[in-house]
């Protein structure tokens, strides 16, 4: 373990006791939390980056590595072992149990040991780490899976009614990440009429991620084949004509992410097929944020999106027919095949940990439609939620190609206007937004959308 | 899986060739070697980048994600699935099975699922993802463990017997890495007298080997508190009067480590005491290099280093007596505290994954004398080899304010004189060297060690 406590909060043993005492409102059970462990890369001692569990981050505050935290009538029992002698030569200095108890206001702390005699009728919530969930099968005398039941689904309902809104301490990390992520995509920008092969502009971003003392909250895709939806290649050369699609965002310290997405033309300059694409694409994602405020669907925001960048396509002699119609019979999905986006939090599809628990309501679940089946987030929107607004336009060889789809839609698809639109394989734009009662906040407005201020930005 | 076959080379198929000919001289039963899958961070779709193993990558040449080979009589069949078309939208075309069979020199290639029926008295390496683990668990019919028996600790000796020392094409490789390391030393030196604090050094390295196509091949320490051996924060501000300790290295595509460390003078200028006690460091380094050969046994090397160390200190009036004396009661160890290196390829360790089967020659075990208890590799150099030459001088609080040590040693260490040091914490001077039959070359020649030309670079 290497913890250093310089970025922990004086607010935070208020912040951690208010949390658990609504936890302790919708559980009667006691809850332990692990932590994790780091795990191996090529060899034990060559390991990836700890990151500890979101829902004992939730909770502790703290990334504290192979520990645990029991949750009782809002009282708060830490255990963690102090570092060995050994450990201090190879890994410095740890500060003592005690005094990471204080930092988020433990009632008493253990060391982990203890913690077997603490464990009856306990409910928990699996680890990703495959060691420290086979010390929670054993300690609990039960299997733990990424798919609870019985006190454990009950755990994870009630931390999933939690964790869907936001309280401030919250939402000011979310800010600091968000911070970093704007320099850092300003930072690609600047580097892009320099680089020359995608992988440059990555190190430009999480350079200034790395910098800031933070990580990525998620694998960047900084890609001219932004029609490959999660690309995690960045060897393509950047040649002059490209569009250039990056998603990259931060994580603090203490786990709190964001999820930020801008397209740029590679030589500062969109050429007009890409800018009446991209202005398309910026229509939806404007008129999706114009649409949020408390009490909305986010299923409807996903289908106005569909809806504008029909309505756009059409405009542009791409698609013909009628927006309604047109995302009725899912044509807009041919271009934008995925959701408009997620709920965001201490992980950037938050709570994804848990499946559809946190992104879809009680009896609810994915749609069978091609236009909706990837949709991460089917829910009625509540203030103190943060979600992402990320429409897209892409030519997916894979969709356009397929005769099947092709036949289905060879009434609305003007095949030859479309071949006009060569130069773009795929564009997206997406903000991090505070639901608000009577509106929204968009928390990444420091980043400019417009293609104007983009090309500023490239070209300063 | 997401691969791209930029990075392959038209020899990969009679590299690889050879290296399945050598295996099967040393072992009869047929080997099946696992990649692995990537491990989950926070969810189970926010993964770390994939690494695969390097046993695996050593006769498969390529990071194939979830694939398995087996090696018998010295041919290669290859065991992977084709991508579905789901992840051709989300990660993109990947290659055909034929084509990444052609590319590594396969004599044949079957989807994942007809490995169950060609598993009959097969050898195995455990991989360190624990869900392959469970994998090659159940396939074979016995617990897969990292530390093997019987038929596996034959391959594994076996295995290490092949991957001591390394051919052309693996040299050609760690000289690759080396190239980028080189680079990314040089940008961290430039960067340091405009950085605050260390991640920003961190990041203007880190960032080099990230532009090149490469990744880290460990945890980067790069801090200005180089007496925590293993440290992994990045927070401390950077004085003008602190010394910088940097041990980055980059990893190729195919998997092949770099592994060097520098130490430079934040303010571009060395004290007369840093450079005092750089100069006893580099002492050792020069004194161990010039001792490599093939067939001089590196605990040797080790001593030698302590003996430098320990007469630089005399010189210096920090310890008192003869160095051989100081060297036999471990009083260098007070100041060096590890070993003078280890073998270097795939791993940055390498073959650590078998504990110290690759390091130790056959029954010798590690010493439990402070002075050589950490030393990772004990056997006589052989001419293919690459080790690293890693001396170093801390002053670790956890050995030097321990009261029995002090006691101990009281009559040699001069705690007056040493004071006058204060200004040092940690030096160390790391480079990769490969053992030739009359002598050595140090693959990392390019990366200067002199006070005169590092303060140059760093001012450059």
């Amino acid at each position: 373990m290497s913890l250093h406590l310089s970025f922990s909060s004086p607010m935070l043993p208020a912040t951690l006791k208010l949390r658990r005492q609504k936890l302790a409102d919708l559980i009667e059970v006691p809850v332990i939390l692990w932590s994790g462990g780091s795990s191996s890369r090529n060899f034990p001692a060559n390991v990836f980056p700890f990151r500890a569990s979101s829902h004992f981050l939730y909770f502790a505050g703290l990334p504290l590595e192979n520990a645990a935290i029991r949750l009782e009538s809002g009282k708060l029992t830490l255990f963690l072992d102090e570092s060995s002698q050994a450990s201090a030569l190879w890994h410095g200095a740890s500060p003592t149990r005690d005094e990471i108890a204080t930092k988020i206001g433990a009632d008493a702390a253990y060391p982990l040991s203890a913690l077997k005699d603490q464990v009856l009728d306990a409910a928990t919530v699996a680890v990703q780490d495959s060691q420290t969930r086979l010390e929670q099968t054993r300690l609990l005398d039960r299997p733990i899976s990424n798919y609870p039941s019985d006190i454990d689904l009950k755990l994870a309902n009630a931390i999933v009614t939690l964790r869907l809104t936001h309280d401030d301490a919250a939402i000011a990390e979310i800010r600091k990440a968000i911070a970093v992520t704007v320099k850092a995509h300003q930072a690609g920008m600047s580097a892009t009429p320099n680089a020359t092969v995608e992988a440059e502009v990555r190190a430009a971003m999480e350079g200034v991620i790395m910098a800031n003392g933070m990580t990525c909250a998620y694998g960047s895709i900084v890609t001219v084949h932004g029609e490959v939806l999660h690309n995690d290649r960045y060897h393509h050369p950047l040649r002059s004509t490209d569009l250039l699609l990056a998603d990259v965002g931060a994580e603090t310290a203490t786990g709190w992410a964001s999820d930020v997405t801008r397209t740029w033309a590679t030589s500062g300059k969109f050429s007009p097929t890409q800018r009446d694409l991209y202005n398309v694409v910026l229509a939806a994602h404007d008129a999706c944020i114009a649409a949020i405020r408390s009490g909305v669907e986010y299923r409807e925001i996903h289908l106005l999106a569909g809806h504008t960048i029909a309505a756009g396509l059409v405009d542009l002699g791409i698609l013909r027919g009628q927006p309604a119609d047109l995302v009725e019979r899912d044509a807009h999905a041919l271009f934008f095949p995925h959701g408009v986006g997620h709920i965001l939090g201490l992980d950037v599809h938050d709570m994804e940990d848990l499946g559809d628990l946190a992104g879809y309501a009680p009896s609810r679940t994915r749609s069978q439609r091609f236009g909706l089946g990837y949709l991460r987030l089917d829910r009625p929107l509540q203030s103190g939620m943060v979600v992402t607004i990320e429409p897209g336009f892409y030519q997916v060889p894979a969709i356009l190609q397929d005769s099947e789809r092709r036949e289905k839609y060879r009434d609305v698809v003007n095949w030859e206007r479309l071949a006009d639109f060569s130069d773009v394989r795929g564009i997206r734009i997406e903000d991090d937004v505070l639901v608000t009662e009577s509106g929204s906040e968009v928390l990444t407005a420091a980043l400019p959308t417009s293609v104007d201020a983009i090309e500023q930005w490239v070209r300063s």
